[in-house]
């Protein structure tokens, strides 16, 4: 398929949130207390909550920028594209990709909203997650019907608020979650713990996907304090195998028949070779496990539990079948640092093709249509959803790569970007 | 091809260490230091050592056994193959499971020999090292010439004595030397120090391979302490990818272009997601994390230091090109759970299914030759090295599945194998 034909609809992408997001949504009494945006001495700006400081990772909001400028140091609102925190702009970045819909993690309070769990003041803490949700569902989505698919926080801390809050992100249309990947690691009960039921049960009564995103677990893949980040950066995707695994085999499946999760930025070319080790334990051990999947196997309720996604995989388009046409979506990851915004399209269409125009338009946006319970044409003609159409509503917006203040940046990584862009293009 | 047909080369087995296999080795004087094995109240053999007690665990030696009865309790010698501790029986085992040759990983003293680099005595630990490795070579394998790759432990406190052993090994035809997965979770510099710079270079002057084995790390993949134990089989052979990474993007790769590791029952299925992983992590990120592999992509430098290996892997070989050809060995696992001798061959004609017989020649035991620098048919023409040729000089060698000690394992588990049984048959 010619990447202007395709409708592109992303299951991850990330917004950062913009100062002043909780004004119109905090209760007045904790408007002091709620989160807030400083400028740092050193230009960068971070926002503070709770004693604590998250910067704006720049690492996590390249878009638009030259790789040699790549790089993990804080940065400032102005040194980002807009569209990472500007809701009309982003609507016009994802017009010049060519995005029709999109689904968006959130930053500072970390992918599972865990910053806001660890205030002490719970009525805060809830106070501060609903504010959230209602800016990301009421302004940063409803400014655009159709362009987004909304996505809430749940309360980690107590899991009878977790599923009221559900429900009333379900009232409001929300049918997706962001969860963390491990809930043991960051201190609660696991998986494998009736604790998590009443969550569980209210995503299955309101049809609600509970989207694990990679590095949410709060334990990155760090093989020694030594290793270059290019270890970590090539371990991510593949580390969300361990959720899987922790779900498949957990009481979750088997308890709950309508849970459904999605493994956000995993990849998909190491699932055919998961699916297969999953069958094969399964072969060689239940005897003695006690697992029981009936007449089933493991691979199978893989297929009926779990949406994946990938940015650009190779290996995972060829496997596609042996994944499951209807378990695979696509994502764009705008504006990190792993997108290929704003010719993600084209990216596309190098990796598959060959594919036939059903199994990608399954992959491209029928899937995460379903799976999200979601229907941009409810307000948009497919006819003017494709890539090129959106792109024509784009003409003129500026999407050339550039850098953003080169002197605080070559300040704060000590190098010359000069080398580093010779070397880009040598 | 036929499994009659085929030539099979293991390169991951595992030998159960025999009791008074040190008495020939051991200089007097470390004599009642050295470790022995004692009877336990509950019927079960333990290796002592520097205060330590070490279990066979019963997973590790259920070749043989019904499914039903695998497990990780700890068991007796007298419960086990002798196949499993016994060179003469091991080799009827081989011969009956078709198996040309074996590369025996060890048991007690961890896959990495970290029992050990343990003791607090280190001349004690170095005699004890080199008692092992003397009777691993001059015993285990010397009473079949060719039918075994011998492999070294090396001690692991000590780089300067690791490059040591490695000479001495080499000597006496060793190539093959086993290293844990990552030495920072044990407690030493990582692979990015130059700490291990001797070793390195020890290795390559010597064609040595530095075979990792998943688990060595001394790490299980653990998600929670409540997880079910299949989390933890499912996941152990994709997170030596983690020691793929960390080797990939380590100096020692740039350091010793000679060098090369093995990753050990760490299957390959992953491996083609891994490489394109890899290429984009270097693609994307290169210029600010300061990698550099010339003209060469990570999936080119991977091809050239890294052997990959799996037991029964459908999704590797239908993508063995992309992994490499000559990057892919076998390995049969004996006697551990995951193997499936005595039947291993028929396993592998059966995923191999259009397979050419150039390819299948390589996977099955020329490229374990070639790294190795190991030449069976030094000792034996390949026209009797073939699974029927070896099968036919183990005619009436018993490898009927069965129980060892039913009572006593139904008391461990506390359950009714009849009832066990009944299931696996269902």
């Amino acid at each position: 398929m010619d990447a202007d034909d395709m409708v592109l609809v992303s299951v991850d992408d990330h917004l950062v949130e913009p100062p002043g997001m909780f004004d119109a949504h905090i209760p007045a009494r904790f408007r002091d207390a709620a989160p807030r945006v400083v400028r740092k001495d050193d230009g960068s700006d971070v926002w503070t909550f709770n004693g604590a400081e998250i910067p704006n990772i720049g690492l996590n909001a390249v878009a638009g920028r030259p790789k040699a400028e790549y790089g993990v140091e804080p940065t400032a609102f102005d040194e980002m594209r807009p569209g990472c925190y500007d809701i009309h702009e982003r609507i016009k970045d994802m017009n010049a990709g060519g995005l029709l819909g999109s689904m968006c993690f959130p930053s500072f309070p970390g992918f599972s909203g865990r910053l806001f769990a660890a205030a002490q003041d719970k009525d805060l803490a809830l106070a501060v997650l609903q504010a959230y949700n209602d800016w990301h569902v009421d302004e940063w989505c409803a400014a655009y019907p159709g362009r987004f698919i909304p996505m809430g926080l749940i309360p980690l801390w107590d899991p009878q608020l977790a599923a009221a809050e559900v429900s009333r992100l379900a009232a409001k249309g929300v049918h997706s979650v962001t969860f963390t990947e491990n809930p043991a690691t960051l201190g609660y009960p696991s998986f494998h713990a009736a604790h998590w039921d009443p969550l569980w049960t209210a995503c299955c009564d309101h049809s609600v996907v509970v989207s694990i995103h990679l590095g949410s677990s709060g334990k990155l893949a760090v093989t020694a304090p030594d290793a270059p980040v290019d270890v970590m950066i090539t371990l991510q995707p593949m580390n969300i195998c361990q959720a899987a695994a922790d779900l498949l085999w957990s009481r979750v499946i088997k308890q709950f028949p309508q849970i459904r999760f999605a493994l956000s930025e995993g990849g998909t070319g190491w699932i055919p070779y998961f699916l297969d080790r999953l069958d094969r334990t399964y072969d060689m051990h239940r005897l003695w496990t006690g697992q029981d999947f009936g007449d089933r196997m493991p691979s199978d309720v893989f297929r009926e539990h779990f949406l994946t996604c990938f940015i650009s995989d190779p290996v995972g388009i060829q496997l596609r079948h042996m994944i499951g046409i209807d378990n695979i979506a696509w994502e764009c990851d705008y504006p990190h640092s792993d997108s290929s915004w704003p010719q993600s399209a084209e990216e596309l269409e190098a990796v598959t093709a060959g594919v036939s125009d059903e199994d990608l338009d399954k992959i491209c946006h029928e899937n995460a249509m379903r799976w999200y319970s979601f229907d941009p044409f409810a307000h948009r003609s497919r006819e003017h959803s494709t890539v090129s159409a959106l792109r024509a509503e784009a003409a003129g917006h500026d999407v050339s790569i550039r850098s953003f203040d080169k002197g605080r940046f070559e300040k704060q990584i000590g190098v010359d970007l000069g080398e580093l862009e010779r070397r880009a293009t040598a």
